[in-house]
């Protein structure tokens, strides 16, 4: 099976717990409209598929950890939603589709983001069922700190001052960027590990089999928006829009860019230089996979 | 000691706490101005100050659970931010000085509102060396819910319906209401039981007393707005802009407002009737102080 097949299937899994995973819970129609609006928008779910295989991989059962794995997908789709509004990077569209405040109004989006970041964790001490609490408490440290100001917020805020500042070097560019979009891609292998009991060694090596994995994916995304591509793998529609940013790209030139981004990839695969199995091989073809994106 | 002098000793603990939790944990500058700005705003720190008695009456140490009792204060603030945003309720003050927004611009008080609300998970993680993981994860649980779309956020998005919607029931201002300020204040009691190993019938008299408190704080709030007072337990400044809204003292009048409010307190303090010691003595006061407020 290709890796695009297999994670097609890894996909629908979490689609699947996504769909119900808001019914019934006794949220107001209006609310419950524009968070499953901007949840069930489609995407590759990339987080979730990565915390489910790490987990996989070192002796979790998926179904087990999807509740947890689901809530990066909550994380990933509020942040989308906040940084859309107008006060924000003012993006009309999202995936194709009128984003959430074009739709809802600003009030609602607002409030769907911070219901989508609330019921996150509200998942993530669902699986205290399955897992053992030491687990969840472990794992959901990592996310929050993943995803928190000095994370994905803090990564956020430090855009916001880069785009208002000339002269970003690139140590600046890989730190604030390692923060927005590497901390989350990051935790959800980790957290994968944490949930599966792993040793500290492996969860180590989870960890930074996402950094490299993050970093690589976000310098190809960079080149994507000036070579310009339809293949993309969970890209966002409208990222392309935000012009004037320093990028690797405009920093040190496509082809060195690209050698970054190869060198990064290798370094993933060592990570997993140990691990054996179908969700190992898995990993390592969607690692390789991200590169060939350009290609 | 007099119930406000002891609330002032319960508030400075959680202040003094408050004061250094953001500190050596890699925010960018930025952020962390704003997230403090709101933070420290002062306030009586009414949330977590229920959260560490209720733990403490039922045999926890307060300590050990002083960081998940101030979680409740982040979730609190960040509530605050994002109400005070002009898509929300458009409000230029909080607390006497300007809101977030108006000293850090609408972008950066999203952010800040975000991120505590993502810390505050992290706080309760963090609870785990001193409290057994599956209290964490059961408080953690009840305080998502209460604060997430069927909760706080939630109320607020009925709040928004009701606002453009003639002749509000009493019920739906009640539901409304136990929603957007009676499920965060109900969470503080019942996870200060949960964090300490309570029974589940120690647990559920610990959520009845806060929603009983939680209503009457509201009625007289609701009271107090009409009447003017200036001895105002914790009450948000700028609260009382918010006009044509429906209210208890619109809907049935001043004095059924009141022995409504006086109901809800009798309530409460028969779900203490069994607790002996400092802390269930300082309980039943603030109970009774609610109504103080208006005489």
């Amino acid at each position: 099976m290709t890796v695009k097949n297999r994670l097609a299937r890894y996909t629908a899994e979490v689609e699947s717990y996504l769909r119900g995973s808001l019914r019934s819970k006794g949220i107001p129609a209006g609310l419950l409209e524009a968070m499953e609006y901007s949840l069930l928008a489609g995407g590759k779910r990339l987080r979730p598929v990565l915390c489910l295989c790490f987990a996989k991989m070192l002796g979790a059962s998926a179904g087990d950890v999807l509740p947890f794995a689901c809530a990066f997908e909550y994380i990933h789709t509020y942040s989308l939603i906040h940084d859309d509004l107008p006060a924000m990077d003012d993006d009309d569209m999202r995936r194709g589709r009128p984003s959430n405040h074009k739709v809802f109004g600003e009030a609602m989006a607002i409030l769907a983001g911070d219901a989508l970041l609330t019921e996150a964790f509200g998942l993530m001490a669902k699986c205290g069922q399955a897992v053992p609490a030491e687990r969840i408490v472990a794992a959901m440290a990592t996310l929050a700190r993943a995803a928190g100001a000095a994370g994905m917020v803090g990564g956020q805020a430090l855009d916001m001052a880069y785009t208002a500042k000339a002269g970003v070097t690139l140590e600046e560019l890989r730190e604030m960027q390692a923060q927005k979009t590497g901390a989350l891609i990051t935790a959800a292998c980790q957290c994968g590990a944490e949930l599966a009991g792993a040793s500290a060694e492996a969860v180590g090596c989870a960890r930074r089999f996402g950094q490299a994995v993050g970093a690589a994916f976000q310098i190809v995304d960079d080149v994507l928006d000036v070579v310009g591509d339809a293949k993309t793998l969970g890209k966002p529609v409208g990222s392309d829009e935000q012009q004037g940013k320093t990028t690797y790209p405009s920093l040190i030139g496509l082809d060195r860019s690209m050698d970054l981004a190869r060198r990064h990839v290798a370094q993933a695969l060592e990570c997993l230089s140990s691990n054996t199995g179908e969700e190992a091989e898995f990993l390592r073809d969607l690692a390789q996979y991200i590169l060939d994106r350009v290609s």
